[in-house]
């Protein structure tokens, strides 16, 4: 496992590909928008540890510039994966892994469909990662990165990517039930990514101050639990609670999602909203709140598009 | 039944005061934004029929001003209505009968609780009368209006004010279950009017051509009537089918609340959404999206109160 491609070099991609590369591993960048500036200033992070910067990163702006890596990470967001037939094969030699680090469902049945499931990874990033200008990468606090294989237990293999990471600084662990862990990200991520868009642009305090809003939020991570449940993961109600209990914290704090959105980003409508109500749906469980979250967020995308 | 009081001259109270002042009726209107356009110019109404003018028209800022009548029209928007307790009382003499042509649910109750329940009346106003610009009303197409007691079936008086409005012109009925009328006017309203807004500000014809929308328009539709269910108005899914089917031919619509919304007025989220879901919930019937559509509106309302 010496050489990574790091497809999509934003705030996830950016960050994680930057550490491993600080800890000299081959890592090879495809780039789009900041291609110009990181071959000309390098790659640069602030991390809760300090700064760093990679001086001189292998990026470009094709996987077949990049060749053949032992690793892929895939950091772009769910909606460029329609991209994923053309970009993925040039990096591939027979023994290749590709590990998505991406929000929401789906993600590893897309990348499956393309590499196989057997060479198919994935983690959750919990972290608050935001490239703020090109070239730069601001991790603002220590988050952590849960791996798993696709479909199955940790691998041997799947504990030789933790290690990689680990000595590359960054704080990680396996699990077992990868998709579970997926199920569990939605349980914060569905109220929370969701309604501070719907309610207009608010931040979590704000959603947490409106009596109603917080209702509804704890509503939505009960129809989450209901979801999983119906796909065979028990994630007991105490979790919802501790979800909601740990985003007081936070403060006056902007999801991801709301982030994409103020910036006139694509947002992923159907990872985090759309698959899991579909799936859930197909094991003959309807949740109302999420669907019409998700129909409302897929709607405002759609008028978002437009402008 | 010779002298009569419009409470709140906008499109409405504007429109039905205009054409009572036509018949020949003493119509004296409460008016503050367009209390002096209307004093210098008049009141103009565009009408199917055409157009006319109300050259000088009784109009005052407070209704110590305007006097006792025999009939008080409120047609100001329900978020007004905390003000009937100061405005009401100068109108009265001991056989003012109070009509509100308001939206949603909860107005007759205000009304009544000032002064008393056997004095009140309601109506419900079929119409997409719009006040383009101080001292001007356009009301392109023939509305309808129905009118009821409050809580008792149509009445010798309530025909005689029936009789009144259709001498002015006014396309009118009476109805013996004004409540169920309002339930019934809901079943179009609660959707349309609220999802228009929720996602971004679009009109009817943009609901209808993203099925998943439509699909909530459908399914919010049938909300309301398990709601008018369970407070013992049983209105069939026919009717929400025709509500549904005469939609389309709105064409690029804007429903009464998208319209405040643009032009940053206040919403009527309690009287349309709010109240609805309470009284529901009060007899044992959850309404899940409906009750998420109160919760977003509400919370768009407060952020948009706050600019």
């Amino acid at each position: 496992m010496k050489s990574i491609a790091i497809i999509g070099s934003g705030a996830i991609g950016g960050f994680y590909g930057a550490m491993l590369a600080r800890a000299g591993l081959d890592v090879r960048f495809l780039m789009r928008s900041d291609l110009a500036v990181v071959k000309a200033h390098g790659l640069r992070v602030r991390a809760p540890f300090g700064e760093f910067r990679i001086e001189r990163p292998t990026a470009a702006a094709t996987t077949a510039e990049l060749g053949p890596v032992d690793l892929v990470i895939v950091a772009w967001k769910t909606t460029s994966n329609r991209e994923l037939p053309q970009v993925l094969p040039p990096l591939l030699h027979e023994g290749t892994l590709v590990l998505t680090l991406q929000n929401g469902l789906g993600a590893e049945e897309q990348v499956a469909a393309i590499v196989g499931a057997e060479r198919t990874l994935g983690g959750l990033c919990f972290v608050g990662i935001n490239r703020t200008e090109p070239g730069l990468i601001v991790n603002p606090v220590e988050g952590a990165v849960t791996l798993g294989e696709f479909g199955r237990p940790a691998s041997a293999r799947l504990q030789e990517i933790v290690a990689l990471f680990k000595r590359a600084g960054i704080k990680v662990r396996a699990t077992d039930n990868l998709a579970e862990e997926r199920w569990k990200k939605l349980v914060w991520n569905v109220p929370f990514n969701g309604l501070t868009i719907a309610a207009g642009g608010i931040t979590t305090d704000c959603v947490l101050a409106d009596e109603c809003l917080r209702k509804l939020s704890r509503e939505l991570m009960t129809e989450v639990l209901q979801g999983a449940a119906a796909l065979g993961f028990a994630i007991p109600e105490s979790y919802a609670e501790f979800q909601m209990s740990r985003t007081p914290p936070l403060g006056a704090y902007k999801p991801s999602s709301l982030l994409d959105w103020q910036a006139g980003r694509e947002l992923e409508v159907e990872s985090i909203w759309g698959e899991p109500v579909r799936r859930a749906a197909a094991a003959g469980c309807a949740l109302p709140r999420m669907e019409m979250l998700y129909f409302l967020l897929r709607a405002l995308a759609a008028k978002h598009a437009k402008r």
